[in-house]
């Protein structure tokens, strides 16, 4: 019995420490952003866009509140988070978003987690998966899994050519003395 | 003899056919576009933007020709294929850049992979590696091969909060009947 009663004190401790964790990383302030990210992915789809918002944070104060806009602005690239990403870039005169959250209504896709790494954003709250996206037809998951195939089973072909043609910028950067990195 | 010149043979057979294959997957017009894709990335060095250019091509002609200026623009998402999308886009007024081929000096980054799928584009020609990018230290490799790995071993912390909740945008986007899909 007492090595019962060990056991179930163990699988309790475990528990705790998981649901200790989970409540450490999410704060109501966080349940605040995202709820604001969720309303504008909500009113969005009402003013003919698509049904994702993002926000991004810094300090506590959001810098920018962002839809998306694909089909409004005629741009492919102009999902929530990037329109976001962009907008916040130029509130904070800056193209280096370190110290930054983003909230996002749903998983980013792989074009808006490059751009988040990117612009070197802190951490990433998100609601709906990308499971959940494929479910409502847009592409976030396949285009997850076609780009994980080698190059030559991808369903976008890709095909490379005059590589060491291209190599003289790579040269002219690694040469320049006053460049801007990032 | 007989059985080694048989060998032979379909060796030669395969090695021509393979060699066929690329000859036809790349034309002297591939090769110009190409060459203006590296020339915007040598000239960017030059104006201090990075060392990145991409062309979309369309019917034979060009739509875009663009270079990186992520530390010009202050916007990180300001890589060059992803400035060749918007400005194709805005140069032929739609969001789906279906019947173009983009031509990018460096293999695109999962950000600008992502956009390219997004919009649609036929076909990706590039000259330098992800790996070719990540010798002069940009962040390409490093980014594809952390959004490989399982949400919890990643960079950049991503967690998941109010799902239930976000899934109302879905539904309103699934409900609404005159809705622009892309």
């Amino acid at each position: 019995m007492n090595r019962f009663l060990c056991f179930l004190f163990c699988v309790l401790a475990v528990a705790a420490c998981k649901t200790h964790q989970t409540a450490e990383s999410i704060t109501p302030a966080d349940e605040a952003f995202m709820r604001e990210a969720i309303l504008l992915s909500v009113e969005s789809v009402a003013q003919g866009g698509g049904p994702f918002g993002a926000v991004i944070v810094k300090d506590g104060e959001i810098f920018a509140s962002c839809s998306n806009s694909v089909t409004l602005d005629n741009d492919p690239t102009a999902h929530a988070e990037i329109n976001a990403i962009r907008a916040a870039c130029r509130a904070l005169g800056t193209f280096d978003l370190d110290g930054c959250v983003i909230y996002a209504s749903c998983e980013p896709c792989p074009m808006c987690l490059g751009a988040i790494y990117w612009a070197g954003i802190d951490r990433i709250y998100y609601a709906n998966t990308r499971q959940d996206a494929e479910a409502i037809a847009f592409a976030d998951n396949f285009i997850y899994e076609d780009m994980d195939r080698p190059m030559a089973q991808r369903n976008i072909p890709i095909i490379q050519l005059l590589r060491d043609e291209a190599q003289s910028a790579f040269r002219a950067w690694t040469e320049k003395v006053d460049k801007t990195e990032y």
